[in-house]
């Protein structure tokens, strides 16, 4: 099938979508030759992919390294970038030389923020092998560590060459896993397709049984959308903010339970049913919609509930959230079903009401 | 007087040189009304100029966070910076914030790269107060920080709102920091503008003496010439490299006695005398054209040989320098005074004998 294209000017780049593209060289073939490579991915990953990436880039004539990092979200910190860059420049990686970020989101934030800063800016592949990372954290060029104050805080906005995203790498995904990037596909409907919205409440089920074809199509249609919002706003200066529908209360979530122990999809999609309470509150979506948004999310396996924390610090982590506007938080809301909008100035109690609609 | 302009589409900006422009409210109000400022600056440069800074900051309708980091190259390290993002985060400073960073070449380096990564980048001003930073590191947009491996290994391009070159701020230089600044105001006649060294070879007393029409019309000159280069080529994908005459061999100094022990300014210097010699060998300098060089460089009480240093851990350092091409180190050359390139593929015995001819 055609690629996607994300039109962004000259860092434009390609999404290639299907079966099999891990390991072909035709694809790579275009970017790599003769260059060093690094294929940077976690010792979960490693065992089931590496090699045949490795073979494939050989193959296009590459120099490959390999630089395995720890699996899950603590490596997306200093400690780890700092031993990604060693390992680039003890290999005598140069400035025209690419990475390739080989995993789920926190491979592509790190290995994507690595790129942004190893000799001020070199090129990336990034290669999702989760759900999540497909519909989502692949498209858009967000890269990012987190710091102990916040998720994401210190990052980059940093475009790869292509995206490879094959579908044949969601087989070995945990159950868990899977669910939480629905959350994300769910989302892109909400916020921009309300026949996407529709399409989903039949398919829910082939999704959740790994259907291939359905698979297929919801990467493909969220890749889509999320590419026209960031085709128009790549820096998120207005629009792409929607993208966080469900994310100031998810970061919030995430962060009060302590990063790893929700998924960031578990998060966003209780963090969506937090929004979608708001958005009644504050008259722009009708009851019969933000009960649509729960019964979707709770299909899909995913938690309708927050975690047993004080309203108090649901509120505390979300002023430090970075759509803040100097010190005051922002939501995004629904305009019905399909439509969302950044707001600011929102009444308190309508923010705490929508915690507590949700809340254990 | 009006001030330069570096031009780059829609990171275009000014460049102010002049005396008094410190705490000029007026300069800053057009940037800075009603947002948080941080003030990144360290404990030699607070002293004598953050309460003006800060003051006409305020005065401009700023709410100014003072941040302090310490003095010296050791400053260009990930400790620093964490602790940078730490107070943004603790004077929860949004995506508006804007950073000013107010001091030598190592603050600009700390504080822009802070700006590039700090929730995913945000504006800042450059306020030099060494001669470096004012013809130098604060136009073009690089930041960095080190690494153990190598000097400004991890960094980004990130071009500021404005940059204010304030030269009564000179008076406060100690004579070494302003002879290791005119290294580079020699380095810009030298690659790029034959008059210019003229010039140089007339006034370099009166900068010694620092005549301050002289200070400025040096400032101006070197500004305009690197503004230009930075304007052709942004990022450093050819013409700009020529900037680093003298870098590569300067950059190896530095790493091998230790960084701070040499400053920049002279190491760069005993570079270029290097470069120079190489130049002679690749058969593009004449033999009375180096010598002007060495003999300008030596007038300004600047380094002309090198430390003692094995030859080899030159050409070790210089391997990971980041001009090298997938392992290949490349050079600045000059083509005669005033004109400079980037060649690769030298023969490895013309680099050693210009190491040796400029060696202690």
């Amino acid at each position: 099938m055609q690629p996607l294209s994300v039109t962004l000017g000259d860092r434009s780049y390609p999404i290639h979508i299907g079966t099999g593209l891990l390991d072909d060289a035709k694809i790579y073939a275009q970017y790599v030759a003769s260059r060093s490579i690094a294929i940077i991915t976690n010792d979960v990953v490693a065992p089931l992919y590496l090699e045949r990436v490795q073979g494939a880039l050989e193959q296009a004539g590459a120099r490959v390294v390999p630089v395995l990092i720890e699996d899950g979200e603590r490596a997306k910190a200093w400690a780890t970038l700092d031993r990604v860059i060693d390992a680039l420049l003890a290999a005598r990686c140069g400035r025209d030389s690419i990475i390739v970020a080989l995993g789920g989101g926190v491979v592509g934030d790190l290995a994507g923020f690595a790129a942004a800063v190893y000799q001020r800016g070199i090129s990336f592949i990034q290669v999702p092998t989760t759900l999540l990372a497909q519909v989502d954290s692949s498209v858009g060029g967000k890269t990012a560590i987190n710091h102990a104050r916040g998720k994401n805080m210190v990052g980059a906005f940093h475009q790869p060459l292509a995206v490879l995203a094959d579908v044949a790498t969601l087989d070995s995904l945990p159950d868990r896993e899977l669910r939480a990037g629905i959350a994300e596909v769910i989302k892109h409907g909400f916020i921009l397709d309300l026949q996407f919205v529709g399409w989903l409440e039949v398919n829910i089920g082939k999704l959740l049984a790994r259907d291939r074809a359905a698979l297929s199509h919801a990467v493909r249609r969220s890749c889509e959308l999320k590419a026209q919002v960031v085709a128009a706003d790549e820096r998120e200066s207005g629009l792409r903010a929607i993208l966080n529908f469900g994310h100031t209360f998810g970061h919030a979530i995430e962060a009060g339970v302590g990063y790893g122990t929700w998924l960031h999809g578990e998060a966003v999609a209780t963090g969506m049913v937090m929004a979608a309470e708001l958005s009644v509150r504050t008259g722009t979506l009708r009851r019969a919609d933000a009960d649509r948004v729960t019964a979707l999310i709770a299909r899909a396996g995913l938690p309708v509930r927050g975690p047993d924390l004080p309203i108090e610090r649901y509120l505390e982590l979300m002023q430090v959230d970075k759509k803040a506007s100097d010190g005051r938080a922002r939501y995004i809301v629904l305009e019905g079903l399909g439509r969302a909008a950044l707001r600011g100035g929102l009444d308190p109690r309508l923010v705490r009401e929508s915690i507590a609609a949700a809340a254990q």
